[in-house]
């Protein structure tokens, strides 16, 4: 989304030493994975084998309310806070390899599992880059 | 986000009789305004005139937390509920315009409410024109 | 919960006309519907009988989500907009309506869906009960 | 909030070896928290001196969002996953230290900085015993 990085350019204050390109990578990658992760519940949820599908269902909640979440902390910056900003990193991180790993198991039979799997791991990496860099 | 489109022609069942590009459009314009909604709350916040600020940030909060859970419920296709849809649907219109009118009031002289002013008033368009097809 | 009152009681500002006790009455039950859909969502995950639940799990997922942002936006009094307000109320009362509707419809079957239809009930009453007195 | 234990009682499945109320106090606290922190937030930002009070507001969003967050990931028991409820404790832990410490900072000032400061001493206690039991 250009809208993250017009936001980031327009920012009243200094933004620190913060590496830029990897923040706004991993915003990005934040919003794309809560999407695909809303919408992998909801086709999982109509899916006829929906009953083999709960444990991914799951997973997909959880992962796309952390990655929204994790969004939204990384485009706050008044008042920035190091070990709060790391450990919801972890969090997502870790939710990312959880959905990632259940939607890449089925991925052959659901193309939006596929698609999941994708954000997710593209999220668990984008998160793994910014971490490296604070 | 290339995602929502994918996820849409990925669903297991049919999606009905919904305008496609009308939903895909609402959906993107919902993503990118909460975004925008919510780093201007925060570029507000690091402004040394906070204190004539208080009105937007309120404004920001509000219509960014609307803006997503409008994306969450436009993602979800099972049980479609137009009563629902519609609901908040005219509530993500009425915040945006909300938002929108509060950000373009003083975007000249903060240009991330000119970004957010036009993410908002990009998105209560896609609102009214999703009302449309509904 | 007591967190609510004593925060309205803690308002640096006036709160305006409002009326307190319907204010308070309907945050504690958009937080109380928020819980019960949110856990009313995943005990119908783990039915047996799951793939007969998905109209219900959406309805669940919906209306937990909504309600969570109705909650939030009626704890925000900073730049009071009565146009939002209402807008919201209404989206969060079809909401509990369709959400409380669809779970009574299996209520003698699931008892979380008969306890998730009570909070639905609830919130609804306190939804219609807040916007009289706006 | 006793729909939290009405429905962890009607929870279809097995709930597993979990320290049960460890886990509905720790739901309880997260919520308890969430409002606490929203409405701390809408305070702070009425308060005539808001420009001094930014890193608390920002902190204030941060530990919402993340106690609400925790508060759903930790209502889902379908395909529990340790590692994850474990990394989001965590950072719902560091949120609640985080701003329980720059609310208890201004407390004797503002009193609904104090409020929030409990609640949030509350719930990062809830989130480290529910961490010893895990």
């Amino acid at each position: 989304m250009h809208v993250i990085d017009q936001m980031l350019d327009t920012y009243p204050k200094d933004l620190g030493d913060v590496d830029r390109a990897a923040l706004s990578k991993c915003i990005t990658a934040c919003r794309e994975c809560a999407q695909a992760c809303a919408a992998c519940a909801d086709a999982c949820l109509s899916e006829d084998m929906v009953a083999e599908l709960t444990k991914c269902i799951r997973s997909n909640l959880d992962c796309a309310e952390i990655c929204t979440t994790t969004g939204d902390v990384l485009s706050r910056h008044t008042g920035y806070d190091a070990n709060l900003t790391r450990a919801i990193l972890e969090a997502c991180q870790t939710a990312c390899k959880s959905c990632g790993d259940e939607c890449a198991s089925h991925a052959d039979m659901h193309e939006h599992c596929k698609i999941c799997a994708d954000a997710c791991q593209k999220c668990e990496q984008a998160c793994v880059d910014l971490l490296a860099t604070l």
